[in-house]
């Protein structure tokens, strides 16, 4: 692996635009994950022309490349574990274009989430792909991971909402992808194939997204239960049953009680609470869904039921759903909340049964899980509490995070729900994907035959993410 | 090139499956496009194994394999331009699973749409990306080509329907993509890459797809213009205030006349015509939607309409616009409707103008040519009418069409919008997507390192549709 040269990279972007120094790399040696690794430069290219000039150098000189947007990915992806330059596109920030009339945006990859839901606004319209993260994490970030968040149930991820764009290859060509048509049937979706990428294939550059009418109404309600598997398999219940909501949480006792901690939400420690959505053009059709949706949490033995389309009440309980990642450092402060195992997929009809299964292993392990997700969309989270100072914690959750994906995979679930898979993941989703890791390989290959395109994640990435990287813990 | 060893395929398939005699390659020498060229043997695996097999073989080989459904794709994707086996998947018919607790199903390719839909109809649920071809179209066909039809402004395509799928490598290996699962951020989305693919990577096997539930009212309204651009202006501010039809149509007077003879409709011979649909489950929020859009079809001062929630009214509206392809040839006795610059999609705010300019390119030509489609999804279909007897007609077709994607090109759409590349429409394709053709190419490669995959399509389509392949029709 050749070093960097620091004053090739100061050529290109300017003085300003190149950190090198041991602080500076500390900062972007990690993100929200359990990894770090130092890159050996980070630069900041300010537009186009800069990432195709960075990347032809990189290329000739086979030094890797991992772009980064906010660093709030949870599972190491932009964590440069060979070394190389981080290409920080945080201040590629800006909105190029709003097009109501043909119903779609464009935007530079630095874009946060929050900032282009400000600016779609006015016209009536929002991006609905929206992680918990909102407020730092980028349009760039969430592509690459496929990430989605709570409205994932009706209006879909990042995926469904991506209509073409544009990226530079790791020899410096800029290519489009895909049409800013609604609908295309030009050839291989690239621009599909780019979504969950991981930064592994091309960096970014542009993204054309659409997006659909701001509801005229929500009514947001929640029901509570006494069991955990109840609040599961109302959720399968309403997902089977036709119903179509527009957000529908689970949160289990763990996390109701960190929530009601951090946010004083004032949330009752009952086993489960389950969180929904109803949204629509006229009270009608909400007040039909919201009636359906709560018949089926009857059914299952709920209690409590509340529901308001007051938008004040609807945003004090969201917020508390919103903080949930970080409160949950709130529910023992002996107790760190580590981002593993953090995010996964199953059928609606198994929810339950991995709720169950979730609390089941931390238990077995001397560790302790929170079940809780946008259960709607399949999407159960977890995370693990624990004394993060014992090794033998570590060993616990390396031990658990293995059952857990066992499970998983057992009834048919994937590795990453909306997180993605970076280092922590990479076990998982080789043993879910062994078949086919191959022909990932070759693929990669084709966009980027010197592969240095944040080398070592996904189909590359390590066999054991215990000792993957340093962690951001000490343990003795 | 190797030649097929009849004897060898029937050792997989059976004596029965096996068809070589002129006649039978004949028949599957052409689609519903304007060409044709004979396959050298026609293979209907029954199952997975005998795919494998078949596969296997051919690679060793490197014998072309074409996987084909019903034929009924409008460009030559099925036409074996450069011979070997066609591989008839219609038998592999079987629906293997509806799930409606876990909200998916699990197909063969073979599956007819319209069977699919009946199958699911008692779990009121219905799979939404369906073409005016549904009778015959095969869930295998509609994915390699991204289908989706006139309920796809509110319901996605093809591509967006796809959860997961198995496919044969053309080695033979046998692998699984995607998940299940509502939402997946488990890598490249494989599945999603195969959509659009049109049979140059591997086989689809077995498919894994959404469903969504069937709306408990639709209400169908009909606006008459007596400026196609007028019309075309309706739809765009359709689409750009919010709107949320489940269909959008565009009839022209070429097409009214025509389904009037083939259909004995009855509709008014104006301009055009829109049609538009709204659902969902109550009264109230179509009645909402219904008038918004008939708002704005009266600014656009359009006059006589019409809305019916009446199950027969609307089926009688609607399937004259099924039937339109086929009722085109009834628009003058001595011009053949021909496939030709069929489909292409896009910006809403350009399909007046895209409307009018077809009209404009054929009168300039000496051809008829019709402008209709999904235009609420960015849409636009054509045919061209003309005495196919005559050789003129072809030098003028061949002058239309590539006037008709220049202009396409110009306004920021794109070749097809849901019927695909296949022979007609590679050399658009390729002009379109020129800078991307290379990658296109590596990830071919990556699949197919043979190039046994339907070989001579998309990227590497012909440079010439008309002297492509002998066509369907002679002319002096």
């Amino acid at each position: 692996m050749s070093s960097v040269n620091i004053e090739k990279l100061k050529e290109i972007v300017g003085e300003n635009n190149v950190l090198y120094h041991k602080a500076d790399l500390y900062v972007y040696g990690s993100d929200s994950s359990v990894h770090e690794a130092m890159p050996e430069a980070v630069v900041r290219p300010l537009n186009t022309e800069q990432v195709q000039a960075v990347m032809r150098y990189a290329n000739s000189e086979k030094i890797p490349v991992i772009p980064r947007g906010s660093g709030s990915g949870m599972c190491g992806q932009v964590v440069p574990v060979q070394g190389g330059i981080v290409l920080d596109m945080k201040a590629m920030n800006r909105i190029l274009e709003i097009n109501p009339q043909d119903g779609y945006c464009r935007v530079e990859p630095g874009v946060v989430d929050d900032d282009l839901n400000r600016a779609l606004k006015p016209y009536g319209v929002f991006y609905p792909p929206t992680p918990a993260s909102s407020c730092a994490a980028t349009i760039g970030g969430e592509i690459a991971n496929n990430a989605s968040g709570g409205r994932s149930v009706k209006y879909g991820a990042a995926r469904d909402a991506i209509l073409a764009m544009k990226v530079v290859m790791p020899n410096g060509d800029l290519l489009s992808f895909g049409s800013t048509t609604r609908v295309a049937a030009s050839g291989y979706p690239l621009e599909r194939l780019m979504v969950g990428s991981e930064g592994t294939l091309a960096v970014i550059v542009e993204a054309c997204l659409r997006f659909v009418p701001i509801p005229k109404l929500r009514c947001l309600g929640t029901a509570k239960f006494n069991k955990l598997s109840e609040a599961g398999n109302a959720i399968s219940d309403i997902m089977g049953s036709g119903c179509q909501p527009s957000m529908l949480e689970l949160i289990d006792k763990i996390a109701i009680v960190a929530a009601n901690k951090a946010a004083k939400l004032g949330l009752p420690e009952v086993e489960a609470i389950l969180l929904y959505e109803a949204d629509g053009m006229t009270k009608d059709v909400i007040d039909t869904e919201m009636a359906k949706i709560q018949a089926i949490c009857e059914k299952h033995n709920c209690f409590g039921i509340e529901s308001s389309y007051e938008e004040k009440e609807r945003a004090r309980i969201w917020a508390g759903r919103a903080k949930l990642f970080p409160s949950l450092s709130k529910y023992d402060e002996r107790l760190a909340s580590t981002s593993l195992a953090d995010d996964m997929a199953v059928p609606f009809s198994k929810m339950a049964e991995c709720a169950d299964k979730i609390h089941e292993i931390a238990e077995r392990n001397g560790l302790v899980m929170t079940a809780y997700g946008h259960c709607g969309a399949g999407c159960m989270h977890t995370k693990i509490l624990m004394d993060t100072d014992q090794h033998i914690s570590w060993e616990n959750a390396r031990k658990a995070v293995a059952e857990i994906y066992d499970f998983v995979r057992s009834v048919g679930g994937t590795t990453s729900a909306e997180h993605g898979i970076g280092l922590s993941k990479a076990q998982a989703f080789k043993t879910e994907k062994a078949a086919s890791l191959e022909l990932m390989r070759r693929i990669k290959r084709a966009f980027d035959p010197n592969n240095i395109m944040n080398p070592g994640k996904l189909m590359d990435g390590p066999d054991d993410w215990v000792e993957a990287t340093t962690l951001r813990y000490q343990s003795n």
